[in-house]
């Protein structure tokens, strides 16, 4: 029998479909990565259903790629050919609510911003803000990738909240792993190996988050600079002062220029960057003010916005400033991280190769963690060129590792970034693949990502 | 060959022993646990040679225990009767110091104390504070351990500072993992998986750590509570209210008697929180404000000090005090960890069930994290009592593994509780003896550690 007609036999015709037009749906992420077809979509009931969906596809070969929002960038949800994908996108339920221990179970399918709005009637918060797509992104699609955002200099990224996992292996075992307990050191982290493994070792079925406190307060500044170095430095110097950062952001002048372009700002365009202190009033004043001083002493000084702009709003806007720069370009995009004293270098790395192989480039990020976001426009049209800007991305990325970096920061490795994971991982990647046999033993969960089996 | 002939084609006599007072200094930790005594101890020379050990072990079907200092506290570190000690303990270099990204790599028998006195002078610190022992504690124990402290609260555990290790796994093979970016999501978690396995992965030979900036300034404050159920909502309210606090110890009355005997500091006997908080003056002020108004909804009471006294240091002498309190007892130990509010509950249902056990009992600890340590006081000598102290050990931990909770919080399972080990983990306790396979197909590394094969 093959695997459709298995599935029909105990899942319902509304929640099982070969319908083109989702099937194009679930073919693609947010990446500029080419789109697959999978064999048909699921919206699985329950872990139960999912156990016995799994054992199904086992019997038949067939892979499964499980999906969220569909926001990931590197096409970690990209499915294979001929395979199955899991639509979560319909568990967005919370599991429950521990409001005295700051911690909460829920489906993997609710969204960033969704379940934020509901913590914040107990003065609580999910920290790992993921950037510009917090509307869209799914909590099990942010514990996949590991997601992290312009809070992780202070909060840390998702793996950090993950307490308790619910999985379902590839052998469609149900099993509960982690524990309640925030510090725990009892046998071999199994949560964080889940959590960033990007669907390739199990399907996250229930996650248990710890929480964090919304701050008493929070305030919010921007410095400009004469240049990318003293940028960076402050940066370094802020983090060696003990300051208590909640998010510090670099944009270089050309995403100023692009933003400028985009609406108008009036912004000087210089590289700058923009800070936001959370706590009670009396600690914003005094990091605010320490960090002012510092700044200044490398010459930064304050962005003037006009009268009611906050520098937030700006930043938010990045990446649509970039991507609307110029019609008939796509974005070619790497999410390198690398320690913060690379900053400097890397950034003068982006522009002056992009600059050789006359590629328009623009490099931002979460500085504070040493994530760096370089976007190259490209025309898909153009083949030679696309091949340029992929082969810059790639160059990128190598001087990345070098540097004693990584290929991605927060957006996972995916199929975009695969041909370099070698590179950056040596032998220990041949230990990753007997890992993934031992979750999930025939590699018919989302096969193909992050490396090849 | 035997194991010892092979050792000494390759190593000098004077980094290997057989001599009795030799291995009997290897054949015990800081534990109650009974020590065996080792076939031979070696220092071995670098990473290379350790991989020959490894091979030559692996072809005997030799166990290896690495050791540090010997100071873990469930025999993690208890070698394998006819096993080799690997002693790293004169592996203290700092092997490279990036003071522009507060990161350092050193090896891993560098001690706690050393390694921050040295990171002082650059105004940076490791902060993961083991308790009364940062003097004897090497940086490699306490990444196998994934060890944590007073100021894991504000700044996480010893895995939330890993970034890299040179390792040596069960084959021999010398290895990479992690990078140096503080951020990643890249494959695998190998760095997590590798920090907490208490040596039954691989053998650590080189840790780069993130660094953290010594704070500005720091306070100490102190309040006694009622109950101890009142003390317990405070640190809940602390956190719910995001309050930056460095660390939160809790001690209850029993523990603050037994200070009081040990050295007649004349302290109220009522359960009591020690705050921390680290920052610019000023946040320090408002922070601590803030905790003084929420300690104080709760009936807390600022704790009166004899002039000259610091609450910090009364703390510090917390386990020494049980110790102390009766001549001819053992400490029996756990180091759970569960939910906040768990907190009175636990500490309710320790006291409780020693007293009908009759036995004497103290709790404390860095409750933020919801870890309690339950020292049960016992004679070896009394058969009867010592089992009757085992047996209310692990009675409270099955409470708090029904209550969400974990075994160990800091301290690692090693011989001490993996009888619980399964009650804990279900059926991911097969998924980690299939892991430690990958690493260690002939169970040579520490076998019989956290789990049997």
């Amino acid at each position: 029998m093959d695997i459709l007609t298995r599935l029909q036999q105990f899942i319902d015709s509304d929640r099982l479909t070969t319908q083109a037009d989702q099937l194009a749906v679930a073919s693609r992420d947010e990446s500029t990565l080419d789109p697959v077809s999978p064999l048909a979509v699921v919206w699985p009931r329950d872990s139960a259903e999912i156990s016995r969906i799994i054992i199904e596809c086992r019997e038949t070969q067939t892979p499964v790629t499980t999906r969220g929002a569909g926001s990931a960038l590197e096409g970690s949800t990209i499915p294979s050919r001929q395979g199955l994908v899991l639509d979560l996108s319909r568990w967005t339920n919370i599991i429950e609510f521990f409001t005295d221990d700051l911690q909460i179970t829920v489906e993997p399918g609710i969204i960033y911003d969704h379940l934020n709005n509901k913590l914040k009637d107990e003065g609580l918060f999910f920290p790992p803000a993921p950037g510009g797509s917090g509307d869209i992104a799914t909590i099990g699609g942010m514990v996949s990738t590991n997601a992290s955002g312009i809070y992780s200099v202070k909060y840390g990224g998702t793996r950090e909240y993950v307490l308790q996992l619910e999985i379902v292996t590839g052998t469609g075992e149900i099993m509960k792993i982690g524990s309640r307990a925030t510090k725990r050191s009892s046998g071999y982290n199994l949560v964080d190996l889940i959590a960033g493994s990007e669907g390739t070792l199990a399907i996250i079925t229930a996650i248990t988050l710890r929480l964090a406190g919304l701050p008493e307060g929070s305030r919010q500044s921007a410095f400009i600079f004469r240049d990318n170095v003293s940028a960076a430095r402050a940066v370094s110097e802020m983090a060696r002062y003990g300051l208590d950062l909640a998010a510090v952001e670099f944009l270089d002048s050309a995403v100023v220029s692009a933003l400028n372009k985009l609406n108008d700002y009036g912004l000087d365009e210089s590289p700058c960057l923009f800070l936001e202190f959370h706590g009670p009033e009396e600690a914003l004043k005094a990091n605010e003010e320490l960090a002012g001083s510092i700044c200044a002493e490398l010459g930064g000084k304050p962005l003037i916005l006009a009268d009611g702009q906050r520098p937030w709003e700006i930043r938010h806007y990045a990446t649509d400033a970039i991507k609307h720069l110029k019609s008939g370009y796509d974005i070619i995009r790497n999410d390198v991280a690398f320690p913060i004293s690379k900053l400097p270098e890397m950034v003068g790395f982006c522009h002056d190769e992009a600059d050789k192989a006359s590629l328009i480039i623009h490099t931002f990020g979460h500085v504070g963690m040493g994530l760096l976001h370089a976007l190259i426009l490209a025309r898909r049209s153009d083949k030679t060129e696309w091949q340029h800007g992929i082969e810059l991305s790639d160059k990128i990325i190598k001087r990345t590792i070098e540097l004693g970096g990584t290929i991605s920061g927060e957006h996972g490795i995916g199929l975009g970034h695969k041909n370099l994971f070698e590179l950056e991982h040596g032998r220990a990647v041949q230990l990753m693949r007997q890992i993934k046999k031992q979750f999930d033993p025939d590699n018919i969960l989302n096969p193909g990502k992050i490396f090849d089996m």
